[in-house]
């Protein structure tokens, strides 16, 4: 049986990244979870001390901070400065990217429409950028009693749907002289989504790794499901069972963006395993 | 019979503007006719002697020179003034502005989409003012094929649809990383149809005063027609009939895009002369 791995799966680039420095650092407290992934958490702080707080708030007498992908708020990073600690910034590029626009358009008069949720840390971090007003949304019927300036710039939370952010722009080219798209919206999550269809449809099993409450790796497991019927959504090695191989040519596998590599690792030298006992 | 002319009706601002400017100028030609409208462009010659050249070259001993509301290319205008001759500019403002965004985007380092027709003397204008690149487009599929730069700004044709510029911006948001969007739209001909919409809902007849072979006139009348039954579509006051107006409470009156004044205030004499016959 050809074991074959999507060609993007698990964590994005960011994630990747922040790991690798946290590894590196040591000994460091990390503002808010690296990752949403309890195993990983456990295994940084196990293998490389490096704890979760959830504020600056919560720093004692850390040597090291860590800011995680979603950044932090600028007042934030103002105060970080002022203590007496190392700041290790693994902001994601696509995050610090939004933060930056909203710095520079803010500087040259424009007010802002912020694409994504008020209260995710990223959103905070973005907006806390902007020196005019931000107009943070979801929708763009949250703008229809709003008067709006004749210019004005539009980013978007990197994980949200160009489809709905297109929306909110044709509103703001009816009602404003000059629109000032910046499309921050990362095409991570996309890139799994069409790494699994390529590889569904020349599998005849699929085997999906991720948490079973995990979004993203849910809809992983729908679109492999349509394409390819023996599919199957587990979160260990433990669960898979040889019998799910038997017979088969072509195992796909792939993994939501929540779930490190080492689980993934385990997963493939499991399926290995089968191919060893099945010869 | 209570007789009422739509809010918006007949010639734009700009038309309007541009012909005011021909009557107070006196013995000059018009680059390019001034209007879409014979009986207009005769008038203009006979009581002002204002004539219509169909270019720059065509000038031969005259002192004036009037540029129409659609503009004229950077270099006929560079020409023109190096010629020994009055310019008098009735460039439309709303042409303008994508002129002067062209020129600006352009030293800004942005190449430019404009969504028009590449042969109408305003986009051949407008593109005139761009020094990188100009993608003139009636279509977002036109660029299917094109390497796009990470950074671009797009203007529209004034007289074009928003419904297809939100098209080619929507693509453009998928490709470029920066889309620095400028609605140059002008809303005269909408106000127009709005206007016809709201009065033919309150009148029991309906005159609509222009060309039978003018698009916008024709439009007019479709809307009148949908809301009242009884709507009649003139090219002048002769062809008006005392038998439509009988029995009738409430007459309102528009006029196509290309309509002068005096068409339309013929066409309300002759309504009035009804109304004095028939009381």
């Amino acid at each position: 049986m050809i074991i074959e791995l999507a060609k993007n799966y698990g964590f994005c680039f960011g994630v990747k990244r922040a790991i690798k420095k946290a590894e590196q650092i040591k000994n460091a407290a990390s503002i808010g979870p690296l990752i949403h992934n309890n195993e990983e958490i456990s295994r940084l702080q196990n293998d490389f001390n490096v704890k979760t707080i959830q504020s600056i708030n919560d720093l004692s007498d850390e040597k090291k901070a860590i800011i995680r992908t979603h950044g932090i708020t600028k007042q934030d990073l103002a105060l970080l400065k002022k203590r007496d600690i190392e700041i290790y910034d693994a902001t994601c590029p696509f995050v610090t990217k939004p933060q930056q626009l909203c710095e520079k358009m803010s500087a040259e008069g424009y007010e802002i429409v912020i694409f994504g949720d008020e209260n995710h840390p990223e959103v905070k971090g973005v907006k806390s950028y902007v020196s005019t007003k931000a107009y943070v949304i979801l929708d763009e019927k949250e703008l229809y009693n709003i008067k709006l300036p004749s210019k004005i710039a539009v980013v978007s939370q990197t994980t949200k749907k160009v489809e709905n952010f297109m929306k909110i722009v044709n509103y703001l080219i009816l009602k404003c002289k000059e629109v000032r798209v910046f499309n921050t919206i990362c095409d991570a999550t996309f890139k799994n989504q069409e790494a699994i269809l390529e590889l569904s449809q020349k599998s005849d099993v699929m085997v999906v790794v991720g948490g079973k409450n995990s979004a993203n790796t849910k809809q992983l497991f729908l679109i492999a499901k349509q394409h390819c019927k023996d599919s199957y959504l587990i979160e260990t090695q433990e669960e898979l069972k040889a019998e799910w191989f038997k017979d088969k040519k072509h195992c796909g596998v792939s993994a939501g963006a929540s779930t490190p590599d080492w689980i993934i690792k385990k997963v493939l030298e499991r399926l290995e395993e089968f191919n060893r006992e099945n010869s």
